[in-house]
């Protein structure tokens, strides 16, 4: 199973503002076995947005896109997707529910465009994908009175349209996470780091030897400059636990005598 | 002028190194007028780059990758850069000269890999391009003896070809930087940032009547979660110095009394 992330947000290419939610996404996926093997990085801009769901939601089992929905001029994102989706924007019944519950007499048009989704997407809570009629739109709304409602995530088919303020990002990871473990279980990726006082450079047969006598775990290897504590770190990656464990320790005991640093 | 920044690496996939480079990236470009317009983040696997190279350098002015540069087998940028420019990989005169002389007799073929470029690429410094001949390639490995020798960034054409490391792509940036500085001058970017207590939705007809009285600022609007300075942050950025603090001015001079926290 293979993701893509569309990271969404003129913040983002002009380096006003660090990108947060890649790394967060990334290890919820690993640990439910499915790996993220694209990540596009593009402006607020409508056209490109759709143009780019089209082509990820395409290519990838799931997709996820971070950023640009909000009230403002600038948040275009779940039209975009509607749009790579052949559909518009709709008010769901639910989500307008609740927002009109929240803000009771201070509700205003600009409130209720947080409630467009692209037309068919359906809404995801940590229990379950939540049901459209309006019943469910009285029982949501009622919910608001709970302490800890949670707020839903949006998802049309494999595509998760989540927020790109990070800490309304980790809030939904948890709604995604729940998804997939509801999903019949993939093996979760695991990985195993050797630390070691030699130079890259001088690794490369011990680490062409391994690479050949593991060819079903990934090997990476990372030199480290300005650190004293040690020079090159090699990772070894997958989903077999037992091959990633015997490749790490076969890599650690070829070592020179003395060189291995640690093992994580 | 536009660019595009391709990020190679599966340790950034996979959530286990934290992504560095595109920041500094984006202000040396802003700050040279350059606008950075697309990044996308793929792994170490040789079809991905070349094709990916293949797209962006088509399709925008400058591009920049970042990692896969390295002596192992996961090493495989160069050689994906060379096949999108319907080349391979040849050993540079001067690289393999400073490498010679920087590990005399202990220089093995791995060291040697990393004078490997794409046939056709050309060494900068950030005092301009190194001609390739042998002549030339005795002069740099002569400034190995001085103390603040510079290792030459490589380039093919529009692409720069730059480390994943953070440290060693931020000298590299100077390169680059020293690169853009030569070129006809290109009005920077500038920007201004207004604080406010309000929240954003109450801000969206002010936002829209600031977007249509300014069509040629770029706005944008940031909700802040979890701070109690301020609510909303509202961005004004372009290339017009005197448009941009004329809109954020008739921004901040619109908001309620007493709800501007800070202009910067």
């Amino acid at each position: 199973m293979r993701a893509a992330l569309l990271l969404i947000g003129n913040e983002l290419l002009s380096g006003k503002v660090a990108e947060a939610n890649l790394r967060p996404l990334a290890h919820v996926l690993r640990a439910r076995g499915v790996g993220l093997q694209r990540v596009v990085t593009i402006a607020d801009d409508l056209a490109a947005i759709e143009q780019e769901v089209r082509v990820l939601r395409a290519s990838y089992d799931l997709l996820f896109t971070s950023g640009g929905i909000g009230p403002t001029h600038d948040d275009v994102t779940m039209l975009g997707v509607a749009r790579a989706f052949d559909t518009e924007t709709v008010e769901h019944p639910l989500l307008a529910a609740v927002i009109g519950k929240k803000y009771g007499t201070r509700c205003t048009r600009e409130h209720l465009r947080m409630a467009l989704v692209p037309n068919g997407a359906e809404l995801e809570t940590t229990r379950g994908t939540l049901a459209r009629d309006a019943r469910d739109a009285r029982d949501a709304s009622d919910d608001l009175t709970i302490p800890h409602f949670e707020w839903p995530a949006v998802r049309i088919e494999r595509t998760w349209i989540l927020p790109g303020i990070p800490e309304a990002f980790r809030m939904k990871l948890e709604i995604v996470a729940a998804a997939l473990a509801r999903d019949p279980m993939r093996a979760p990726f695991v990985s195993r780091a050797v630390y070691t006082s030699v130079e890259e450079t001088a690794l490369v047969p011990l680490i062409d030897a391994v690479v050949q006598a593991f060819p079903d775990v990934e090997v990476g290897s990372y030199p480290k400059w300005f650190d004293e504590s040690y020079r090159t770190k090699v990772t070894f990656d997958g989903r077999a636990y037992a091959r990633i464990v015997e490749a790490a320790n076969w890599f650690g005991r070829s070592l020179p005598a003395g060189s291995m640093i640690r093992e994580e």
